[in-house]
């Protein structure tokens, strides 16, 4: 029996869930699960559910950091007198890290000092999106040093997509020299994604073409032929393509550069100067739902009156189907499924009648009943009887699918 | 009789176009056509046709600057002895300027100081795609102070695109302010498909329901719904949607961000600063085709079996598609036509061949015969028999629109 940590580390949380893996079963047994919550708007607060044991919003003091958050478990998983799997650092023999942006490597690498550094050095693509993980990484191997450490890269499935829909038409030279081009994300989600529609419509993974649509507070699409990914709508970094809770998505590359003017004055030189890591805190903290609304609450936006919200729901699913319509054409009609995963794919009910209703013409439909009541599986079907293609809800699952990597060896 | 003069600045050109227009036609007929290249790769050159008589690379001195091209062209006209309708600046009744960036102009609008104030101000939105035209403009009232000078203005057609497709999910307080939104351009060409395809169709223009490409250097899609702009690839500036001759289209909005990081050195804050101007001079004039293939005549790109060559075209294709396919479904299916128009969209049978290639499943198909000799008229169809919907390609004239605006009064 091995005991798996699974670990994703976001911009102020921290989620790990603890698998057991035996030879016999090809799937990890899932025994606890913690998140802190909080970590930029103190006090940190502790989720945690084993079987039916449950914590739920228990105050923390002192917790500001990724690595703090990580301690922090660890500690409350070995002192839980009833998970006696894990009463001791080294009854853990594999931790799971969830990274963003992994550059070029398109499988999960184990961690070493080397890999360790490569990763450190990429994330200058990603700034943003790496260091919270990077700094659980840090720590993990002075902690748990008899522990094998994986990294998965939410960029790995992506690394099949053809190079004329990766590259970026601009200067090449400087587009290799600082390794920019698509990567694409969510691609530990998208796997599990692929893995789990094939198992439900007893197809060969290899032979699945499916639209899928991993919407959550971030979110992107991903058009999967014959099980791999051909095109994403998320590129060099996770801010192109859909909007999302704090993101702007797409949107005119100049754009950016009009943000500071003063009011009043718009003068070309005031423009001036803006620093990377303003600019990307603009369009990747301070856009999206939040600043169009005022929440992140994509459940109150699809049911407000209120105009703001009204107008960020049409603007979501007119995004969506900018995506959904053009991998339809490059899957060539011949679709297995389109997909909802993450957490408004699999609670928004309003959000997939609305995204199905804008490509009906293309031979999809929903039934209502269905749609409003799902169900309890992994992968739910929610397709109207007479519509040429299914639509499946999928309820993705990236811890789970890290301790899979790692069961399977 | 009036005499019509329709000018189109470019950042290196300069095209006019002289129009007699008589209350007894509704189209004013062409007289001449003047042209100045090459304006910032000295020396300029002229063309010029009236007839049969054509010069052709004449090679002028001193020609540096839009204005003195302007003031070259005009007396070259006067000049003309076999041009005998326009001998003196007084025989100018009206000039039409060809301006990118109108802001929230609808129509186009005479040219007074207010509204020359007024479009001097709002370019600051599009600096690098207004300065041509402004330059003519200012001096235009000067030279011809007894001709009524308008504005035609690439962004009005596109006044009627739905708030939920303009909105950027970015604070809409900055965005109001600095009327950050979504324009859209290439509406001068847009307006002549519209019109010319409707006649073409005999359908009543208000019914028409088409999917526009307009390919050229600059390059951009459009989804016209009942005779109106529903949608558009360009954004906020020209820079936004489709790749062209040297721009980069849309690309992850935090790319060029990560263009100045010095080799070997990927260091977050060596990125630092970029400026304004630099920025928009990389993404519009240093992108593109010219930066993948070192060319931007796309007629080479199509036909070459060079590898840069090839990705360009299949990026070219592949970027299309993703526009086409939405407005497909924006259209509800119910679409007239997928018009093709620019020159490339005239010229590139097998870039129509290949965008159409990848929507075929939507319902669209060639004739290859007719794509490849589509014939002299104002509108070609080079649908397949049997395709449910049909292509095609459409001569379009953003100089004879302005003047059309102007005859109609």
């Amino acid at each position: 029996m091995e005991i798996i940590l699974s670990i994703n580390a976001g911009s102020s949380s921290v989620k790990i869930s603890v698998y057991k893996a035996e030879p016999s079963s090809p799937t990890p047994h899932q025994l606890a699960e913690a998140t802190i919550e909080g970590l930029t708007a103190p006090p940190a607060k502790l989720k945690y559910s084993r079987g039916d044991e449950n914590i739920k919003g228990k105050e923390l003091e002192d917790i500001a950091s990724q690595e703090d958050a990580f301690k922090y478990i660890l500690s409350h998983l070995q002192n839980d007198a009833d998970l006696p799997e894990l009463s001791k650092t080294d009854d853990i023999h594999f931790t799971c890290h969830r990274v963003v942006h992994g550059g070029d490597y398109p499988h999960a690498q184990i961690i070493d000092k080397e890999t360790f550094h490569h990763i450190a050095e990429l994330s200058d693509l990603a700034p943003l999106h790496n260091a919270p993980a990077l700094s659980i990484v840090r720590a993990v191997s002075e902690i748990l040093p008899n522990a094998k450490n994986v990294a998965y890269f939410d960029s790995s499935f992506h690394a099949t997509i053809p190079r004329h829909i990766s590259t970026y038409p601009v200067d090449q030279e400087v587009a290799e020299r600082n390794k920019l081009r698509k990567y694409g994300f969510h691609g530990i989600s998208y796997q599990f994604i692929t893995d789990a529609v094939a198992s439900h419509l007893k197809k060969d993974p290899t032979t699945l073409n499916i639209i899928a649509l991993h919407l959550g507070s971030g979110a992107s699409a991903c058009c999967i032929k014959n099980g791999v990914s051909h095109d994403t709508s998320m590129g060099l970094t996770p801010l192109a393509g859909l909007p999302g809770a704090t993101r702007s998505g797409s949107i005119d590359p100049s754009l950016i550069f009009h943000f500071t003017h003063s009011a009043g004055s718009l003068s070309h030189a005031a423009a001036g100067h803006m620093d990377i890591t303003q600019a990307e805190q603009i369009l990747n903290k301070k856009a999206g739902w939040k600043a169009l609304t005022g929440t992140t609450d994509f459940a109150d936006i699809s049911s407000s009156g209120e105009e703001m919200k009204m107008l960020a729901f049409d603007i979501f699913v007119d995004r969506i189907m900018n995506y959904v319509a053009p991998y339809f054409a490059k899957l060539v009609g011949e679709v297995d499924a389109l997909v909802f995963a993450g957490g408004i794919g699999e609670r928004g009910a309003r959000l997939r009648k609305e995204v199905v209703r804008g490509v009906e013409c293309l031979g999809f439909g929903l039934d209502a009943e269905r749609n409003n009541q799902p169900g309890d599986g992994v992968v739910a079907d929610i397709s109207a009887g007479d519509a040429r293609f299914k639509t499946l809800i999928c309820k993705t699952d990236e811890q789970l699918q890290m301790a899979r990597g790692v069961a399977k060896g």
